[in-house]
């Protein structure tokens, strides 16, 4: 059975837990604490596993894979049973633009090890961290309302099923609610985050349903 | 004939470039000035052409694109004759495992719009950006040394043919060397650089090759 080192507030391991609840894909887990007070990552035994020391980690036979983006990619050509990518070249083009603009221009630069980082080399206090976070979102759900927006007509964000481009929002959707980003110039991102929550494969993979949940 | 809106010093569209020779696709280039005495990406002109207000920018008959990494995986699918991932599905899966690190946990942390905030919300000068710079790419090209180090015995970075790995490292690369990153920890990837650019088509994508270049 495959294995996933997992961080119930890990957005890119909730990426990870909603694609293999959608293909019906059983799974393993093993917990990995990344609060900044324990930061189980880091440790010579989690090392050993993923010498990149981060999850998601995905472990499947031969396959050990770090970078939810890869796993993804992975498990929608390894289980094609119930797809995550349009079919018609131009769609999925379409849709990966979206995913990447999540994955590339959002994470990245609010994530718990960079929001670390402003701390230890500049000083940040929660505030500038806020501030900082909240720029990062709008920027990016900005453009990420206007490219779903072309697709206001589908159930999900741009097809009638849960696909890639749902997995890449929710959890950064579920992360700005947390971080009280005012979501209001965002309504099409918002229905479809509703939408998706009502959706059991996204339901089982949310943070708080997690065994390694911690309410803090 | 397929249309690349390029700037010579961004890493991504540098990607892209890379890419259109690597497949032999003929290009038409126009060239939007990034550098932040000018930002000609804010501009409403371009905003009505990409209203994500980033390069690249790819146009193809009915394709508009942003993001490079759905370019790129666009491209390969749309121009298959010379492939840039390899066949094998867990091949693939790692070399896109290399793709994300730098795509996705290097290149979104360095970029000038993170820098330039960094300067905008907390005043840092030149010195502190390097600091922040230099942090981000040893963390990643640690990570990726490791990665690639398991293939030394290939030409490119994981196959004998160049792939999406080395269109990915190539332009970090280039980056990494001119903001003065001692690289000596890190052979391997030199060496692929080296092998690199020594092929005409990593050659001619070169930021300075393109016709916008300027000496600054």
């Amino acid at each position: 059975m495959p294995l996933l080192y997992s961080y119930y507030r890990s957005s890119c391991s909730f990426r990870v837990r909603i694609a293999l609840n959608l293909k019906g894909i059983p799974c393993e887990y093993e917990y990995i604490n990344l609060h900044p007070s324990v930061s189980v990552q880091k440790t010579d035994k989690y090392r050993e596993i993923n010498p990149q020391c981060k999850v998601p980690f995905f472990v499947d036979g031969g396959v050990s894979l770090s970078q939810s983006m890869a796993i993804l990619e992975y498990l929608d050509e390894a289980y094609p049973s119930v797809p995550l990518l349009p079919q018609d070249a131009l769609e999925k083009a379409r849709a990966r633009q979206i995913c990447h603009l999540i994955a590339c221009d959002v994470q990245p630069l609010n994530n718990i090890a960079v929001l670390q980082r402003l701390k230890t080399q500049f000083g940040c206090d929660k505030s500038d961290q806020d501030v900082w976070y909240h720029h990062w979102i709008e920027e990016g759900f900005s453009s990420a309302e206007q490219l779903v927006r072309e697709y206001s007509d589908c159930a999900f964000s741009c097809a009638d099923e849960p696909n890639l481009v749902d997995i890449l929002l929710v959890p950064q959707i579920w992360n700005a609610r947390r971080f009280d980003v005012d979501l209001s110039a965002y309504p099409r991102l918002c229905e479809i985050y509703d939408t998706c929550l009502s959706h059991q494969a996204f339901i089982d993979a949310l943070p708080e349903n997690q065994k390694d949940f911690v309410d803090q």
